[in-house]
């Protein structure tokens, strides 16, 4: 993989520039594809302009936003294959965004709920079975880009880049990131002296919650070592390395014997393949009074990842729908007790981020060059408007061994404290 | 069918009585016979006796429960296929228990979960979809044997011969029909003047209860003729037959738009091959910000439903997993909001109906025979232990469409009023 210290996300140079073609005005072939891809997108809310038309901003037009082409080649090639190519177009700046960016996603969301095509044929095919070294290049190009950089823009107490839960709508997003932690907890009923483990831990935070707020020993495994190092140095400053152990392994090596198994934000990585494992896994390791939560971005059908999204930020990653999810609990003799459905919180969350990212853009800028900083605008931007739109959902399963009797009857323990 | 008045289970005379064998003391094979039945069972709960050993009583014993039986046959039967004949033999009398019959039942299921033989590989061979006609007779059997049997042990007030909800453990089973209806109605969020549409109505009591309480409009499908007679007697005499309309129709003949779908305990007369074309069904009737909700027994993994229960109580009903319920909602652009198991509701619900049961026996006795009297104890209690062992759940699943952003955030307003 093409891949330098400032662009991790392996965009050339030649990629990057912007090639610009020799034309003076526009050809009537330009003219009239641009013409084709307004008549199909078909919104009001957005106007195409190319290469050498004057720059009117979208204000001034009218418009909530407009879409400027560099180039002759960028618009073929968004012509071409738009879900794949607009993410590369937009992150070296050779299609630029007057307006708001989510406006555009808006309409593109829109336009392919209404076409779907043939992407949900094709996403059975690019579900992947990944092996242990896919798992550790997969994680290691989303995770490893740098601790400084999440730092920006997650929140500042527990460093959570999963889906906080926003138990009140006014919540902020270090106090949604502990909301989220404490309705985990509390769905998993943890108790004082309890063994919990682990698996994805990203920087600790959850796990020295755990172990914090619930006095429960916590072994946490995780194959991405600059998150590995974060968490062991983090665990020292909090005084609790006794009673939190950070494992720089994979899940699947995972062993012992807990009262609880806990996944949030992990399964997006393992791939269908590996579910059944994952389920045999939990199965081994849990208690016969054992509980298990997995916390995961999932589907309402079968839709392939976004292919910019698959080739850039997340290699690897699919997004399973419920029933695919079963294959965990199913064929392992695991009783799936509540499951609900995050999906707003998650857009909630990524607005929250979104800010925060805007707001540190210079410090991103001085980390990365500016192709990485559009590209993760667009991740987070698109992100939001995916969980908007219902394109992604975000579940919480609730698990136990099949007939396992020491459960609450009811739900209200969630909400006694009102958060 | 072989069915009378008197034993809508269709036993004969000749399978009623009891085929004593002519021998005074147990052969060497009988005695053989039950001792490697005790062996295989493996409990010090349960004793065997023959025909012709003393009917020393099991408290006398020192044992909780002593199966008899009256004849060789018995034996032999209950030897070769014990899920499918023990129903039978207990109900024609050829076995009878001395003590708690939970007991016995307890043991068989601890046996069947240590022993799952091929029963799984069985089960989808015996998952059946069942046509318009399949239905009617199907639904016909078991729902059409009289209203005022039913009336002697379901809860007073609303009639429901589905799970209730014990929103706390002292709850009466009429307080828990009440509990279990306004939890599903807080679910769907109904609102006065709203329209809901209902497949499966049972006795009426839920369409009135929302009428009633919700204010909202019900059309409710029903194919049991007596039910749907009683319901609308009911309506009268409750004063809203404006506002309740009792269809005596298949609920694949919904027509119409509703802002709510709700469906309690009818899917599992659906059928397999049938949820996709459920699913396409709810998709065409709910507005666009409608919701809905599926409460069904269900399974943890595919096993199929007893033999005994499938020819004699329930032709056709098949408790399916969570991931075949899927087949209503994933190809159908549902979004599943919300899943909770109440598998020890329907445990507790059990018992209820079951002591109810035991307190109107005799007039339970001078409507049928003592075979049908004796069927029902089973399959009451035999259902009580399903759900107490995990080999039955309950699921309530509620759903809007995909990317339906009405939905409130949490589920707290659930547990707001405290029942």
């Amino acid at each position: 993989m093409n891949r330098s210290q400032s662009s991790p996300l392996g965009l050339s140079g030649k990629e990057s520039g912007q090639e610009r073609t020799s034309a003076g005005r526009p050809a009537t072939l330009d003219r009239r594809l641009v013409d084709q891809l307004s008549k199909r997108f078909d919104s009001s809310r957005v106007r195409f302009t190319l290469w050498d038309e004057p720059a009117v901003s979208a204000e001034n037009r009218g418009l909530p936003v407009t879409l400027r082409f560099s180039d002759r080649g960028a618009l073929l090639q968004l012509l071409t294959y738009p879900e794949a190519n607009f993410g590369d177009l937009y992150s070296s700046g050779r299609i630029t965004v007057d307006g708001d960016l989510r406006i555009v996603l808006d309409e593109a969301f829109r336009h392919a709920s209404q076409n779907p095509g043939l992407s949900r044929v094709l996403a059975r095919l690019r579900a992947t079975t990944p092996d242990l070294s896919d798992s550790r290049r997969n994680i290691h190009h989303h995770y490893d880009i740098g601790n400084d950089f999440y730092r920006l823009w997650l929140d500042r107490e527990a460093l959570q880049y999963t889906c906080a839960y926003y138990a009140n709508p006014a919540m902020s997003l270090d106090q949604a990131q502990q909301a989220k932690m404490h309705h985990v907890c509390r769905k998993l009923r943890l108790e004082s002296g309890e063994h919990v483990v682990e698996a994805g831990g990203g920087w600790g935070g959850f796990a020295l919650f755990m172990a914090k707020h619930y006095g429960v020993h916590v072994r946490s495994f995780n194959i991405s070592t600059e998150q590995i190092a974060w968490s062991r140095e983090w665990a020292k400053r909090e005084e609790l390395a006794d009673r939190v152990e950070f494992v720089e392994d994979d899940y699947r090596n995972i062993s012992g014997r807990y009262d609880a198994f806990v996944s949030v934000g992990m399964l997006e990585h393992v791939g269908l393949g590996n579910y059944r494992q994952l389920g045999a896994l939990i199965n081994r390791v849990l208690t016969a009074e054992g509980r298990g939560l997995v916390h995961s971005i999932g589907r309402d059908r079968v839709i392939p990842l976004n292919p910019w999204i698959a080739r850039r930020i997340f290699p690897g990653a699919y997004p399973a729908t419920l029933r695919e999810m079963m294959e965990i609990f199913e064929p392992n003799g695991l009783s799936v007790l509540d499951v609900e459905n995050l999906r707003l919180h998650y857009a909630r969350t990524l607005e929250h981020w979104l800010e925060n990212y805007e707001a540190h853009v210079d410090a991103i800028r001085s980390l990365f060059d500016e192709a990485f900083v559009r590209a993760w605008r667009l991740y987070l931007a698109g992100s939001n408007r995916a969980f908007e739109h219902g394109t992604l959902q975000l579940f919480q399963v609730l698990f136990s061994r099949s007939g396992m009797n020491a459960i609450p009857r009811t739900r209200a323990h969630l909400y006694a404290s009102g958060d």
